[in-house]
């Protein structure tokens, strides 16, 4: 997914704004990425429709944290199954 | 972390801003995962200080989504190891 360490400026548009995102991963990543955040705040929108731009954005962020934190603790546990497993394979050896 | 289904209301301030997070988590999460958008938009802010609020909010949803995007790669690579693991362990049995 890096790009040879070089940087890499794509052009988006979240929420009817124009954002330059610099970033190391190839323009389709950062597309993807924009768009789930694109997504993310028209859905927000849709049920709070006079909430303000800015609101939206933190209510984004604020779902997004959440979604990280349980795939990182989803992340941890699997990690965890195969530690348990190298052990116990080590003792039945 | 579930809060036996009932919604769990928590007042959190993100980037100077009071937010009434409502949720099924614990208190505890929701104020773990609003301080990481919190400290997420106050860098973003130290190193953008002309930075308007709106477009802070959304770079730290970009980011969120990036890790998130990250993490979900990490844990579908963690879970085809444990696939393989176990197609392996059937072939030898």
């Amino acid at each position: 997914m890096t790009n040879n360490g070089e940087k890499v400026r794509v052009k988006v548009d979240i929420f009817g704004q124009d954002y330059t995102v610099i970033g190391d991963k190839s323009s389709d990543h950062i597309l993807k990425v924009s768009q789930e955040v694109d997504n993310l705040m028209k859905k927000i929108h849709q049920n709070n429709t006079h909430m303000p731009q800015v609101k939206i954005a933190v209510l984004a962020a604020l779902n997004l944290a959440d979604e990280l934190t349980k795939t990182r603790e989803d992340y941890k546990w699997l990690l965890d199954i195969i530690e348990d497993e190298k052990k116990s394979n080590k003792v039945s050896e």
